[in-house]
């Protein structure tokens, strides 16, 4: 095994200490981190080490929770339509026409996006996760893929147990880059009969469960009369729960569905871009927080979103929980890092992801400090301050992942971007025309 | 009169039509656009006209309709402490040290960070006006100066009136860059009366009058106690809207005062972002120009936003009017565009910028659509969306102010950045720790 040394100006690890080193050390072996710490704490290592001093700040990449990637190929389609037509004029009849090679193309796309935003992991539920998984194998990203089961209107239908299953068998690698979870879109989809059998055969895997969760108000009314009950209190009385749950929006939770949500354990995609384009509502992330839930952060698909640039999420939660409590103390900047990083990690199931300590993977990302918005800083709070308000894409120089090197000075290395973009467009014509 | 002319695969004109060009040309003379139009429509020029093809997108420069730039200074200090304490604490003690060189180094600062983001004209409120206004003549923006009137609690105090006057005489210069107006803080800093003075003094210079209004809830409740009405009630009542005024925030606002700010032709710089990081409130956005009030949008300073990239504005203002109205066809991306641009230029009183139209100055900016952002377009309307949904600064690579070439390729062309940033790096140092 190799040793190589990072040192940088800055080192963040989003760890359970929240830790900051400046200037700081990150050793690595073999992908994965053998030391971190303060440059003057740092190990002694012989002259035939590789020292690359990078400058700037390391930090751990951060993790997209909840995705659809390949809608790339209908990012803008149907802009400012109410939701309902944007789904059933704008969205569903491209994705009626989409093949999997179009899948591929959309979902690099996609990854090298994130990869070059510094997110070295997505959690996704969609079709076509053949050629996702493919994709990724490319790009050099982290994927969990959550194969997606969704009711026959627009898809394969919805009874895909054995597909799956075979899917789970073939690709779900907890070393490597890839794991596997099952994707039920929603009880609102799919109906509650249908979203226990997933859930057991997730639990028979010991499989993340990743689904929607009381997105907007109206989408559970018929199942909450016929039970008399929240659709959380439905899925947890329904035993949905006691597998490992990733839900994705949970706007519509009250305080009892919160207390659901956090004594099962269930963790929580934070979504408020997505939910504020299309108009769904404001998650109550505070009392989610406060009352223990584990909340990461996702982008939706880059077509109810514009952008898969989790940065943006980071701003976004703490805008949107402060406006929302009136209060400016709330979220603090380092607890919004800590969401799109460790906690996102934890949520989608990955535990060696998310923070720089020793034992875990080196997906790591470079932060260029030289930018006017990361100008001044007289204390160390003001520097993760600057990275909260203003981390977005255009300071992220490197990334790597499990160790690879996958983006160096803000250049894509294993995606050839031209080709791509060129890829994308014309296969998007052809899905918006028929 | 020399003419250049500028063809772009797109110009979006952001003018009463909201025409879109693809491809476009723009024609100039003398730092004035002369033509603007699509490719075909062109008239002839004979050869010795300078003709640049610049591919990408044409637009106008943003105006950044509500700043406190040499705030620069103390980003990032004190984030995530209540409002009164971040005043207080972190604000104040550094503004009673702030001399007029810093103030110079911090404007410089704002200034290009802007100028990189595409944002042309900054409309601004704050002390050490003349410095100011150094800084800009050197940077090249266009700059709307109205200097701060505030109570004697951590300034040179409000009798500022022959001061203002003299400075205004000295400066406002409708054909140049520099125009200035009067900045008198609050009602509830200042007293009406105070208010009612500049209101005068305003109207006797036909300039604008630019105060914060509405901004917390809290703010005004004693003088509204006293009166028996709101605030914007209270500043009709007193002919204090009788003047061009231009009022920042408009946060707590109810429909009767909505009917007076459009009545009485008030302006608005709607700051969404720094409102929420402030746990002030959201600003009615759709009520306000549902009656016709002009809204401008606003960054506010840099040290309640983080940034000065009026793009993220564009965002946020249609994604929390969407997640207010509970409706996602509230604020189409077209509006948005218009608001950052030709009704923030007319909020801050510029007629002749904000859109490309023949008479109006070449403030323009051109952005790249070779990111993967802005992929696929498959109609002109998901362009927009794209500009609208993900326009952040990344993406500007050309800015001119009044026919002068200010950025190119990214870079600037007319500030040392590394020099102001280790200059801004080091005057903060010494305001923090006095």
């Amino acid at each position: 095994m190799e040793l190589q040394r990072f040192t940088a100006d800055v080192v963040v690890t989003c760890d359970m200490d929240n830790s900051v080193f400046a200037p700081g050390v990150v050793d690595t072996a073999d992908g994965k981190i053998t030391w971190v710490g303060a440059s003057q704490d740092a190990p002694p290592v012989d002259d035939a080490v590789s020292v690359a001093d990078v400058g700037g700040l390391l930090m751990p990449g951060l993790v997209n929770a909840h995705c659809h990637t390949p809608m790339t190929l209908m990012r803008g389609s149907g802009d400012g339509l109410p939701l309902h037509r944007w789904l059933t004029e704008a969205m569903w009849p491209r994705e009626g026409r989409m093949t999997p090679e179009d899948a591929w193309w959309g979902m690099t796309l996609g990854s090298a996006e994130m990869l070059l935003a510094g997110v070295t992991t997505s959690c996704e539920m969609y079709l076509f996760e053949e050629a996702m998984v493919d994709a990724v194998m490319e790009s050099g990203a982290r994927l969990v893929m959550t194969p997606g089961v969704v009711s026959g209107l627009h898809s394969s239908g919805s009874d895909r147990t054995e597909e799956v299953s075979n899917f789970f068998s073939k690709y779900h690698d907890p070393t490597g880059r890839i794991t596997v979870g099952i994707g039920p879109h929603s009880a609102y989809d799919l109906g509650i009969a249908k979203v226990v059998e997933m859930a057991e055969l997730a639990q028979s895997l010991d499989a993340i469960l990743h689904l929607h969760l009381a997105e907007t108000r109206e989408e559970n009314v018929e199942l909450e009369a016929t039970y008399g009950r929240s659709i959380t209190a439905i899925l947890h009385d329904n035993g949905v729960f006691d597998s490992r749950v990733l839900a994705a929006h949970c706007v519509w939770v009250d305080n009892a569905d919160i207390a659901l949500l956090a004594a099962d354990n269930v963790a929580v995609a934070h979504c408020p871009i997505s939910n504020m384009r299309l108009g769904c509502g404001i998650a109550p992330l505070t009392a989610m927080k406060k009352a223990g839930v584990i909340v990461g952060y996702g982008t939706d698909g880059p077509a109810s979103n514009g952008s898969l640039d989790l940065w943006e999420e980071v701003k976004m939660a703490a805008l949107l929980a402060r406006v929302h409590a009136l209060d400016s103390t709330v979220v603090s900047t380092v607890e919004t890092l800590t969401m799109a990083t460790r906690d996102s990690a934890a949520a989608v199931g990955l535990k060696d992801t998310g923070y720089l300590a020793p034992g875990t993977t080196l997906d790591m990302i470079r932060m260029d400090l030289g930018h006017t918005s990361f100008v001044p800083v007289t204390e160390p709070d003001e520097l993760l301050a600057h990275v909260a308000w203003s981390g977005s894409t255009r300071r992220v120089t490197d990334v790597w992942v499990a160790g690879e090197k996958v983006v160096s000075d803000g250049e894509m290395l294993t995606v050839d971007m031209e080709r791509v973009i060129a890829e994308v467009g014309k296969r998007a014509l052809r899905l918006a025309r028929g």
